[in-house]
């Protein structure tokens, strides 16, 4: 479990124990490899940030005496569902072998395996949240989907694009991390309050939280520490996308250097773990991690902006510091 | 549009018509290259089998005063995209360029945008149905997908194994093919009367359909005609997919016969289509192709019993001329 993240996981671990529970049901089916194979993805080695988030936000928005019900545990196996959905796809897309510290779905059964497992996930997401009670809900979740995959395809149809501005940049990790955040954010809160207002600042702060996360994310890909950050450094640009530390070292080099980098990322695949701690030192040495930081640090004080309308509550608190502790985290 | 079906085609017509609204409605997206790739698979060349099955069913179930409502034609849309979104991870899966006569998605823009294509798809029919009156339905259509998949990993961990029992091969098109046209005929008879007992009828005419027609789909796929059916011959024997006219063909073989078989489809995607004609030839001269018929009949009877439950009524008539039909179509 990462540092950064464990006191608000400390407030809300029963209902993260109870989600497990819920998580195994969905894991299971009649077909044993796909059973396995759901298993393998919903075990509980991921950071359960988007649950986590759900869960603070119910809180944040019903008051420190609020109790978890049925239906939020399951709107928080949901949101991790839909989100380790998302993940089995993205890592036959990239071709990745190793998620979450171990070997990928892809890896282990073939690339059929990953993409209908994760069919399958999403499916039994909106099987189990099919009750009146959670349809406007469901309605949410769906359009999450929608955005990612939207955002998917812009990743996609800009892959080995050097030239990718920062505002398309945005509009990716908006889709790809952002949307999903502000959505569990959301639901959270309208599960657990009938303040609507409530739960649209808590929408607001999952979308500014998911901007951050998503750029401290980037960065760690390619300036974090390999063993703590659970899989090797690098991948975003061996997959040809190029990300906010990336689009600020190229903004920021000349000419000369711009056309040495271009040369380095057109390798692709066969960028080498040299290449990745070559431009690594660049990012560092040219002020790029510094831009970063003041970038995820703009929409962390947006996130904290939004929270400071809410009630004072241990659940506010917890989501701050979870907020700040983005810029400092290091997995 | 295949000849076999016509005439349920014409008494659905303006359904289907309405149903293309709503199709290009869920065809919108803002990201202008997945909004051409979801144009490009629900653009109205497909057969329309499934919203045909849900159409009738309504009206079968309703009796011939029946009106369809908009939630009827919802329907039938969502039934549709779920198709043909699992139409794009398989074309993925198999790696083929060509669908319903033109290129596909997966060959036009690659891989990722397909995928991304079809769960984009797949959460839009979530969305469009989530209101408290559709939440049956929408559960029904989710078990249907996640039935989908499950035989879709089936059929992955069975790849290239010419060892693969018919009763392997029939709870794998129970789940791909059977599932959702039991689940369309279900929902559709559902959305149109409350005699619940139709609705089980219909669903057990859907299955029983649904297994006859991937049994001549899987005949015509090596032993049909390429122009008529619209994509190349033999494209379950070069995924590895060994269907009901392979292995009868292979349980009434001798030991060299066998052997020489085994040799023949080993070759995998590089089976020729000398081969495929070969194998096609040693299919209708071994009687493999009279026993599909034999086992798609008794499907196809299986089904008109049920249909004989069901009040007399036009819809009634056209479904069983849509099932006697299948035992003689070309595409």
């Amino acid at each position: 479990m990462a540092t950064w993240s464990l006191a608000a996981h400390d407030l809300v671990r029963e209902e993260l124990d109870q989600m497990q529970a819920v998580l195994d049901h969905l894991a299971g089916s009649r077909v044993p490899l796909l059973a396995r194979a759901c298993r393998h993805v919903l075990d509980g080695r991921g950071k359960r940030i988007r649950p986590t988030l759900l869960s603070l936000s119910a809180r944040a928005a019903a008051g420190d005496d609020y109790r978890p019900s049925h239906d939020a545990v399951l709107l928080s196996a949901a949101v991790e569902t839909v989100h380790v959905s998302s993940l089995l796809h993205d890592d036959v897309v990239d071709g990745a072998s190793v998620r979450r510290g171990r070997v990928s779905v892809n890896a282990e059964w073939g690339s059929p395996i990953s993409i209908f497992t994760a069919d399958y996930l999403l499916a039994a997401v909106f099987q189990v949240l099919a009750t009146p009670e959670n349809v406007e809900l469901l309605r949410g979740l769906a359009t999450a989907v929608m955005r990612m995959c939207e955002a998917e395809v812009l990743q996609a149809s800009s892959v080995g694009n050097l030239d990718v501005t920062e505002d398309h940049y945005r509009e990716i990790i908006d889709g790809k991390t952002a949307a999903l955040m502000s959505t569990a954010c959301r639901i959270g809160a309208l599960a657990a309050s009938t303040e609507s207002s409530r739960a649209t600042r808590l929408a607001e702060f999952g979308r500014a939280f998911g901007m951050a996360f998503q750029i401290t994310d980037d960065v760690l890909d390619i300036a974090g520490n390999a063993e703590e950050v659970g899989k090797p450094l690098g991948s975003d640009i061996r997959a040809g996308y190029f990300t906010l530390p990336i689009i600020a070292l190229r903004n920021g080099a000349d000419e000369a250097t711009a056309a040495e980098l271009r040369a380095l990322l057109g390798r692709g695949t066969r960028i080498s773990d040299d290449v990745v701690a070559e431009i690594a030192a660049s990012v560092r040495a040219s002020g790029a991690l510094e831009y970063c930081q003041r970038v995820a640090g703009t929409y962390v004080d947006e996130a904290l902006d939004h929270l400071s309308a809410l009630p004072a509550s241990e659940a506010r608190q917890a989501l701050e510091a979870l907020c700040r502790g983005l810029l400092d985290r290091h997995s």
